[in-house]
């Protein structure tokens, strides 16, 4: 019988075996005492096994409250645990119920991170993953050989549906690929979502008829199911492509009834992520919060940065995009999607680390603040990703490209 | 116009007044430069404010990584922020997004958790709360004047739906009012969900028929939105009262959803839980996260119990009750659901620090394996309960009850 098998970084006072065991007890079969009906049979076929533990370092201070050492050492270890897919299915929410549940309540451990997961063959025909991926959002948008370009509209909140729709033509007319609300806006006192449907999708398919280039614009559809499912229908009626999703607010269950559409593409944002994997001991890491994604359908994915705004370092972003564009089954790919303080000049370390163009990649200010306006800010975003495929330096690329050269000198290191 | 107050615990190496004033900007109108369109008339109404700012402690090392202090002190604050509901309207994931959204990435804080939050008066209208609370649960299993007593079948999963049944069977004949599937159960290789509705049901409406009482199940619904709307339609057909639904696997949107049906009673276990809110610097308290949910309908909510298995301190579930007892609206008030480790013997210390009797009091191991047997073990539950409340000391008790007495033995502190 196939299994599931989760990786987890752990921290404990214990023994790492035994608090393992404890782990996959409280997870499966365990309970308090024994109580009647518990066989060894039934034990066998429905308990959590622990598969490995593998030692690492022991401290001195607990990372998270828990269970106290006497003698003052908490040891870390990497532990695997698999279950048998009898015991859940092809149900994602019981599933993360069962690898990332009352397990971090367990006293017995001061540090808990579900860092992996091994899925079984089965889930690949049972899941159809993205229905898009990258493929299809470089078929919507027709790039090819370069990272998608795109911008979130700022101000996050307060424009009306037709200042939002007056600045998505200048980014149109300014060869952008891709726009997106904020996560912040859905449907505001002044700018309600179908008037804003209504007002952009005007614009986009308008330039789509005379420049045969439809832009991606990903209306934050975020909401109740029924509110989401309607707000769905409205974009794939007035033209659009892209409906954007806040997974985290939202939830597995109806973000997937929403992905199960399959006829727009799924712009996944994580906001809310920093609470789920900040602390190195506690949570859950990227590479398997991706895996559960992709199986409900996701197709484009937030990870961050090169040199972001935000607390998560280079290595993280760079292993994030990495997980994103590993294949899993034959599904369609996950698009990774760059932002936070990108302004072009992380595209040569973006580039130098991941060697890969298959990147939605986002900046903000750094297109509609260009000192020679945002078609100039666009240029200067497709310069930098030109010259760090070709192998230039920053510095290179600036004498080459007038527009890029702007750009360092409005939003490089001063 | 209204607005919603939310309350940071933060840690941050720079002033805490600079810090808060960060977060507001990045959670409503903020981007890295100044861009066209974002004019004061706009930020006024849509800016989130900082409301307050009250210095606490200053450590010497940060609790999640983030910036670097130069001098080595991180200062540790409670902040207001407030939004006005022009912003996000009355949509809960968005509300989420806002308040727990990107926050949590910003590297000025090296700590942050949302503590409480204010809601406007208009949401008690907009929102319906629980649709049938403690006073509804109470009548659907006709208890008044003490704990509602229940127990989770076990093992957690690998019982055949006919042998679940059985337990159901001694269980309602030992006059349990509760009895719940793990979160670990939905639907396995050996337990269909509508198999082991089919056969509890008949064993609980067959007991009904007979004695007047309907034992509540809380069948485990988690899934997929239209499979969990699915089952909860199997479980009204065939006289159920009750849903238990994975609040955090399903998420918000989707368990909306189900709730909004309001017919059955709505039991919300919170497993995954120890990962939102272990650390005591990241994540969300259980303050704030009840009130999201009570807007969302749950009716009985998981609070873990006094002298718990896991982690939590008895501090931390009493605060927790008293939230949960705490009105909120015209609404219902949802019932706080004790539970971990729970045989009697906690009953004393639960009832001397909440003085209530609203709850559903969960034991496992402590009725099952009850010396005398299931029927004793409900019964013992019940003394302790009578005894606390009657002001005994467990001492007392176990001289004036004898199946308490049995219960002591067996369970109490070696």
């Amino acid at each position: 019988m196939e299994r599931v098998t989760a990786t987890y970084y752990i921290e404990t006072p214990y023994a790492p075996e035994r608090a393992a065991e404890v782990l996959a007890g409280e997870q499966s079969s365990g309970t308090f005492v024994a109580v009647p009906g518990e066989t060894q049979e039934l034990k066998q076929r429905f308990a959590a096994k622990v598969e490995s533990v593998e030692v690492l370092e022991t401290v001195n201070e607990p990372a998270i409250p828990g269970a106290l050492s006497k003698e003052g050492k908490y040891h870390r270890a990497i532990v695997k645990v698999s279950w048998s897919i009898e015991n859940f299915g092809y149900n994602l929410p019981v599933m993360v119920s069962t690898l990332q549940g009352n397990l971090y309540e367990i006293t017995q451990f001061t540090g808990l991170k579900l860092m992996d997961i091994e899925l079984p063959a089965s889930f690949g025909e049972k899941f159809n993953g993205p229905a898009f991926g990258i493929e299809g959002c470089r078929k919507l948008t027709g790039v090819q050989n370069r990272p998608l370009i795109g911008t979130i509209i700022k101000p996050s909140i307060g424009l009306t549906p037709l200042q939002t729709a007056d600045m998505v033509k200048i980014l149109a007319e300014a060869g952008i690929d891709f726009v997106k609300d904020d996560e912040l806006l859905s449907s505001s006192a002044n700018s309600s979502f179908d008037d804003r449907v209504n007002a952009v999708m005007k614009v986009i398919n308008s330039h789509a008829d005379r420049t045969g280039k439809k832009v991606m614009y990903a209306f934050n559809i975020s909401g109740e199911t029924d509110e989401m499912l309607q707000r769905y229908e409205k974009i794939l009626k007035s033209g659009g492509t892209c409906a954007m999703v806040s997974i985290n607010s939202v939830g597995l269950s109806g973000a997937k009834k929403v992905f199960d559409q399959r006829q727009l593409a799924i712009h996944a944002h994580r906001n809310g992520w920093g609470m789920l994997t900040r602390h190195p001991l506690l949570g859950i890491d990227f590479r398997a919060y991706q895996k559960i994604w992709r199986l409900a359908g996701v197709d484009q994915l937030h990870v961050n940065g090169i040199q972001n705004k935000f607390w998560e370092s280079d290595d993280s972003v760079v292993n994030s995009i990495e997980a994103c564009l590993k294949k899993m089954y034959d599904h369609k790919t996950v698009l990774p999607v760059v932002s936070s303080g990108q302004w072009g000049g992380q595209a040569f370390e973006t580039y130098r680390r991941t060697k890969t163009v298959d990147l939605l990649y986002m900046a903000g200010g750094g297109i509609m603040a260009h000192p020679m306006g945002a078609a100039a800010g666009v240029v200067a975003l497709q310069q930098a990703w030109k010259a760090a495929v070709d192998g230039l330096t920053l510095e290179e690329a600036a004498k080459q490209y007038k527009e890029f050269a702007a750009a360092i000198a409005k939003f490089g290191k001063k």
